[in-house]
């Protein structure tokens, strides 16, 4: 990492050096009880997923405006939020291989932890470990529910599962975890619509053969930012583990919203800084693919029409401007990222800033937690 | 970070946890060894870029092989690599801004240190400064060869640009950066060859031009792993900044060599497990795009037939599995990464394996430092 900071706390925004990732507080806090607010409203927990800003001071504020607690997706990013103090976490990906297990029963011992499974070698590997060493585990089980990437296919598997979690003493089976992760990017509401109503039928299915064998499926778990109303009014879902809406990128910001979609707003930038000027309609930032993720498509100039981002290379970023743009060597703008996710995983530090100055500096203490 | 490692100096291969980035020493040495023979050979100076792999120990083995100095894409990586002992940095982009100008003063106090220039405040800015501070630093002059992003377009004003770098007194001028980052992905040799000629033609009228008002121009420096070979038989260029030759990923693999491309073999890989296997045909990795960039197409399974990865998400790479697949549940596998600078900026270390065993690990000391 770099061996000097990009602000301190108290700098006006000006003097943020560049590139620099940038947390819109005001932004950032209407979002968070925008969506909290909804889904309580639906009378549905909210457990938001972590893997979008990879920062405790984030988490926390979540769970004190009322999140249940947070998702994560690995056992190391797990780590890093009990460290700072969370108490109950839902790892929604399959762990698998013993050094894992161990880890993600080490928290189990300190915090409140589940985990997803879709194959009967998890559950057996979890049920000896959890045995052994007498520690609870929460197991969610993973149907697919139309994504076709993990989870479960077939209800007669799903329910033999169900029974196998069932029989392990120290796995307590808490219900199905169904999430539709490109549904969240459908464009249009009548699309995601049907994709969440068709969601909603196979886990109901799946719900329902459990707890036609004398289990309890006590939660349903899932959805993302694309769709979480839909799931928080589906009146089946009693969880929804939206992430990016705090932050907001340029793709969720693609989708066509209809009355139901909660008006988020993009409260994460990469601000930047043109280092070269070599022709009037041609300008470059200090930005590339290391500074704002570009795999679900270029950033965004934020509020200037003078200025398109073209393309990326690793530490540039190539800008087309207007015949009368006033931006001139030196002078910066703001970047609303493709994608938040793996944006916020560049970095070491968020810069919270309210109006123009900056009020906190986060760091991102999960970014590269891989394992 | 993870708060634990994914792996110690000693274990086998198989007990490195996932995702890793594993880096193969006898192909990365045969690597290095390769382009610094052949850049020898044709009586050029070889200055790696260290934006590929950000990795002190690496450098300091390029150096100990013949390499004059290194390559930094920004002054806080530059700083890393001078922290490190690392004597002579160019770094090969423009500089702007009074903070960033004053970090690359302090280093070139350290250490010889260049910098690349296109606009005349670029030139001012540095003159004031390092005639304030009295501490030289070399001043190298982008032209644009074809590339069309940075670098000045009109001779005029490269002349003129030479001239007033020349006139300041703790400038040192020291030549041209004539870099082509698009021809190194060229995928035909003759695409490659015909755009480094055009590129030669436009570093030698420029040369001539500023030589012609009586300022030498001592160095001619470019060149990427894709046609390095090309300029250091140009006899126009006398050094070379090629950077992913020694790790080579996927993109690279891709372009079609003729006799005079060097076999630089895959030397960097992510290892990674299957954590969820839910149908015949579909196993789901544990390597997704916070795990190997994908901006320049996914990642290739190394070495396997019966697995193809088709899809990455935030933390999931889903394979197509072919129907005789043994590939099964925690079984792992290497990755070829789509593109190596972006995937080695991910990570925290650098897991340098010999045979089946970790021989060392290495701090990607320079990972996200983007100021």
């Amino acid at each position: 990492m770099a061996p000097w900071k990009a602000a301190r706390v108290g700098d006006h925004i000006d003097q943020i050096d560049t590139p620099a990732l940038v947390l819109e507080l005001d932004a950032f806090e209407r979002n968070m009880s925008r969506l909290q607010d909804a889904v309580s409203s639906a009378g549905v927990r909210l457990r938001p997923h972590a893997k979008s800003h990879k920062c405790p001071e984030i988490a926390l504020r979540q769970i004190q405006m009322g999140a249940v607690g947070i998702c994560c997706q690995k056992v190391s990013e797990a780590a890093v939020f009990v460290d700072a103090g969370i108490s109950d976490i839902l790892i929604t990906n399959q762990v698998v291989g013993e050094k894992k297990v161990a880890h993600a029963l080490d928290l189990a011992a300190r915090a409140r932890i589940g985990v997803l499974v879709d194959h009967e070698d998890q559950i057996s590997a979890f049920a000896r470990a959890s045995a052994e060493r007498q520690i609870p585990i929460d197991i969610y089980l993973e149907i697919d529910v139309g994504m076709g990437r993990c989870g479960v296919v077939s209800i007669e598997r799903a329910v033999a599962m169900a029974q196998q979690i069932d029989a392990a003493p120290y796995l307590n089976f808490m219900g199905l975890q169904c999430y539709h992760g490109s549904a969240q990017h459908y464009r249009l509401p009548e699309e995601r619509q049907q994709a969440i109503t068709a969601v909603c039928a196979k886990a109901a299915a799946a719900k329902a053969a459990i707890e036609g064998v004398g289990i309890q499926v006590e939660r349903i778990s899932g959805a993302g930012t694309g769709s979480v109303m839909l799931e928080s009014h589906s009146k089946l879902f009693n969880e929804v583990q939206a992430g990016s809406y705090i932050l907001m990128d340029r793709d969720y910001a693609t989708n066509q919203r209809d009355p139901n979609d909660l008006p988020f707003e993009h409260a994460l930038f990469v601000k930047t800084a043109v280092l070269s000027h070599p022709s009037a309609n041609r300008a470059v930032v200090d930005a590339g693919l290391k500074a704002s993720s570009v795999d679900s498509g270029m950033p965004v100039v934020w509020k200037r029409t003078d200025a398109k981002y073209l393309k990326a290379s690793d530490e540039h970023g190539v800008l087309e401007l207007a015949p009368d743009s006033t931006l001139g060597l030196g002078d910066y703008l703001l970047l609303v990222p493709g994608h938040c996710d793996p944006t916020v995983n560049l970095y070491d530090e968020l810069i919270a800033i309210r109006g123009d100055r900056v009020e906190a500096i986060w760091p991102v203490a999960a970014r590269g937690a891989l394992l």
